[in-house]
């Protein structure tokens, strides 16, 4: 079995895209478990195929270097914030691109202000079941459930797109139609297709939060919320953004122990091929 | 975590629903443990927001009151229908609408004999793979495969409708072409808008037994039975009686031991939600 | 609970079709299990009803013969390959149409030979996530990976058609391309519907291997490949084949290990329902 | 895989002892699902030797009939029994020694009522984890909590001896050291040896309530009760039995939802092996 | 299902012990989930007598108050901290016994502060496999891996007896042998009952780390250690504290979603059941 | 986590001791899976601290290097034999004692075969469950239930010890008591200090078969065995080896699909870190 990313022995050098562990879930509300998502993830991909017959390039054909897992005290954000906001930047400053796996959902933050201050016009495509909006949760400022409107804080105007959120509070929805380009409960290719167009000559960060899918697509995370996208509409999502500039992303909230036919991991792992395509393919073309 | 839906705190006195659970099992024929669910139901209900952004009313507005579960001998009917009976007769004496949490179909039958003695009009709109319509089940009268058709000898006539039904003798099939309204395998969003317009003036029971939902969305049931209903069209399904006056409900067989990643549960924690709103929305408007 | 499937006492003299498990899974590369299949299969159906409304079809009136499974050296295929072959062409030599219940797809090589002695112009109608046409995989000519390859060598010319590939390498989705029919990724039914006419007064076998479902609705294989069919698309792609001559079948992958819920046991149960009506359904009309 | 107990073919005519499934559950207060056990033990049978090292006989040199499962409405416990008795009554008259495999613990009572038309002198060897000694629970007389209080009924004066108990009322701990041979907490293989000794001219029932064993050794039943015996403990119980005349037995409780591992099951088979052997050695000996 | 432990329904007021879940895991390192744990063990008490047979007293001889659980933000210990120690504080003010449900082993360390400013001379009894005596782990001084070493610095000389320790670092074994009361691997019922003896007139806190017990009789843990204590031996080591003035206790690490057969969970209830017994039985004798 | 064991990051020049992946489970007759088990206990390493409390060493003080995994066709035993022997062979010529990490039993096969050709008297202490004495096994000569039967064809004479077996047909214990030394049942110190005296200056090779154990210390094996040894028994009865010189040895039969709480991979990892500090220590005393 693999012990980096479809075997990826690509090195750091001759790679443009960093594959980054990212294993903290300590704000996780109600279950936790998302932390062991990038050795799963890992260990998993023998069995999904390399070639890609959506966008027909083989993923051995793209280089990414696995740069294994971040480390770090699992339940002091204050900290992990710095280890990761470091480690993101410096390789940005390398001129690579990260690609981040989590985790929850709360690890979008550092590694979005590491961008930021790269890129300092950088847009977001946000795929999620929950708008992530709160201003507190529990008491805390930063948690799973804060992590987008700290982003929002973060980078001016209308830059964040949110899709497919179908859970939050009413001042959430009202604060997203107000304050981003909010396209609630499904995944519309058509609108996406113009949000692409509009960003064409954008440096644009993607998160995504595998709870967009629907359980019956991906039990295996930790707050299933019945109502989501098919994994079909989430992959034309995706492709969509083929002619984007996608300088950075992330796939959070894989969370095994819930994941006991082992689907929603081989889910992640062929999302990930794709992005990773995504991401790469301009090199190759 | 919460002892009551979504940690409810609302009297008895101010409420108008009563939420009921009725853990009974015992003529499940295949695999047993719905009597789980009311609590299951309850515990898990801090994983969903009390916020509906479809109908955009938020539980905590909605005045339901908790009423725990019955309690009786689990596998004696005769003495539980009598105790179901008694109790929900009590609740709709006194003003309230009741929504009871199975437990296994067979609650229904006592449930409605209850409501039949309130509302001699009532209809009933019943979602369902099965059509529970056997004269007697491994020789019993009274079981979960034979709860509808005990329920059409109550009430005179043509005030069932039937939808999704995808399973049965074909004996049960043209029964229920011939006596009920039947609209099997799918539920046509269309047929129900002219079924909701036609019952406007009607008092309506509505009873969802969850395996209507295709096994894929809905695997933590005792009968799970490919070529469902997607999570999405019941809940259309479910919408379009809006404008319904909806006197009782139930939801039934959801089953905790075959719900391995709790996804089904938050599936009729959504649904509960939903229905719930339904029922007391006219209230708040 | 039933020890043949439906608890079939059909006598083998008076069907015309025999149901042959097949319990082998011994190249399976990611997860074996396949072999308990047969078995679960048997003591599942209970839980579903022998009248399809779909095809208004009482399985009991159809007589087929359970005839239990083989047995052999569970990782020697040379030798299982032999007794395989030389029980499927006895039934076939008594005039009975055979209906294999897997185990892995490699299963299905010995099964389509002993039909090839007796059927010379067979065309066989393959649905499938994963393309099997690797020339070896492992460093083995026999596998799960390369059965399709080996059954093409069996058959001249364009004689297989594939269905709902989406996994593979590059050279299998040329080499398909090329030498077989293929309509990758879904089970376009007017395809399907002009594939049976084409072979109208042909014999056709059909195999099917499971996964080439959403692993939504059917987690429990050894290689849950995300992207698939629903349950519905494909008992409407088997539906399109009523006219058709089904002369043989199998049904593959299956991996009870993995289906905590029972749910694809269920599923599988209902296929070979659906399947077996369909290739007795002439008989009756 | 085995569709009857180690794939006996034994006939009826020639075997002493006749293995007998009784798959109903109904009365389970807390967790349901031991009317899968019997199925369940004779599947996995297959992963056990026939080979006994302990008894140093092999089970094929046993003759026992496997006759199936039992039929009837699983939760209509008054038309059960007669059925029980009756097919039991039927066995013993013939000559036959019956094996019961529940199944719940109320199952015993049926049978045993058979046994003492035929031995009216039978005396009765009970393990447990619990006393099963209620006069009544949940309001109902005939329980798998007031089993051997009606068995207690049937027969007169000291012929129960109870072993394993930790758990009941005070009152069944009173009643038992009262009025049965009550030997709590352990399985005192001295104080067994000495009942055996007493018991050498009588006819001896044994009931095995699987949970007298501890949940590390048993944890797949419906009510684990921590602190009970080892599996070796259990076996030199059953061992110490070796010169008794044991017309009848039964094991019960074994619920294969929860026996996530099967370890259970497969402990619950070899109990059944030696005790079948314990049974039929005489005649080969 | 009760929604307190054993459904008491004692009042505060007339209750000595007060049982109060406190459900945080955010230290977790290994496997996160034991917040789950005061909720499942109420749910699952219905499958536990009342009553004891070792010590021959029912609990609902004994008066305790289920408080529910502490509510706060999961991951902000300094926080957490706070409301545990004023909420303990506040109950033993009032003259009330705690008994803490956890939650992982840090929510200790705010108990037994609040215990040291009413008791000085507080003594701590540990059942542990885990000596937690690193001064830091990760980075932190406040973790699950460090709270025996944050309590040893809370009170002075040697105050606390470590029994079952078997996992640690070498340095940790030669702090508590220098430090400490030291018996590592087992529970030796003799040096208990001498340890209990010693401090027959002080006041004694039990801190009781689940994971103390075998993974065989517990595998429902975060941090499975294997070579532990059986149940029995659990059990007659606290019962050598019988005479002892147990002020109070905390049982912690339950971890419900490894807890698959449930058997953990009822294993935890029995201990509280007894530990309840042994904390309450001076008041009944 | 760690990618090696223990995250072990030894070199292989300064490593007496080379660990070995052989993940390799096609002649499983029962349930399959044990082809997972190096990548497990690999993973879950972080979860067991590297100092032993018992042999008071730390696993950092020994050098050891995880080779990985050996790859190669995984149901082709005559070309896995080659690859296994031939690897196996070079360490040993290098000056190397290998660690095994299996995988099924028949792996041991290989391994020792290559052992032989270096150490010519090589001695083997064997721990399992099962006799593994057939000479064929469902018609082949090679398969986990004869590789105890090829391996003492390989070597002359009584150089066998067998311990802890329970399961087998007679023939296979009426040859062991024969031709090894054989100590079924149990793992008896006593004879094993004796056999370890007599082993002095031997080289020994020790193979654990983990089904040894008790299923309710090992639940997570393909043929659970009831009736076997505790872990503290096993413990012990490598402790008796430490005078012995053990020039390898390998470890089997962890199958993770059934290790539902991951405790016997803790086992496993125990067990291994024992046995390495067993084959190490000689060095640093």
């Amino acid at each position: 079995m693999p012990h980096t990313f479809f075997c990826s022995q690509d090195l750091y050098e001759s790679s443009d895209i960093v594959l980054l562990g990212i294993p903290f879930d300590a704000t996780s509300s109600f279950r936790p478990g998302s932390r062991f998502a990038p050795d799963h993830i890992r260990m998993y991909s023998e069995g999904i195929e390399s070639y890609s017959p959506y966008q027909e390039i083989d993923l051995r054909e793209i280089a990414f270097y696995d740069a294994g897992n971040l480390e770090g005290p699992i339940n002091n954000f204050s900290v992990l914030r710095t280890i990761i906001h470091t480690q993101v930047k410096e390789f940005l400053t390398q001129g690579k691109k990260v690609f981040a796996l989590g985790g929850e959902h709360l690890i979008s933050l550092p590694v979005v202000e590491a961008y930021t201050s790269v890129y300092p016009d950088l847009h977001i495509i946000h795929f999620d079941a929950h708008a992530d909006l709160r201003d507190e949760y529990l008491g805390e400022s930063y948690s799973h459930a804060t992590v987008m409107r700290r982003i929002y804080e973060l980078i001016e105007g209308k830059r964040i797109y949110q899709f497919g959120i179908r859970s939050g509070l009413r001042q959430e929805f009202e604060f997203a139609s107000q304050f981003l380009h909010f396209q609630p409960f499904c995944l519309n290719a058509e609108v996406l297709r113009r949000v692409a167009e509009a960003l064409i000559d954008k440096a644009v960060y993607v998160t995504v939060d595998l709870d967009v899918l629907d359980p019956s697509y991906f039990p295996g995370t930790g707050t299933p919320e019945p109502g989501g996208a098919t994994f079909h509409e989430l992959l034309q999502a995706l492709f969509t953004l083929e002619e984007v500039n996608i300088v950075g992303a992330d796939i959070v909230e894989l969370c095994p122990p819930y994941d006991h036919s082992d689907a929603s991991t081989m889910t992640a792992i062929k999302l990930i091929r794709e992005m990773l395509l995504l991401m790469g393919r301009s090199k190759i073309e």
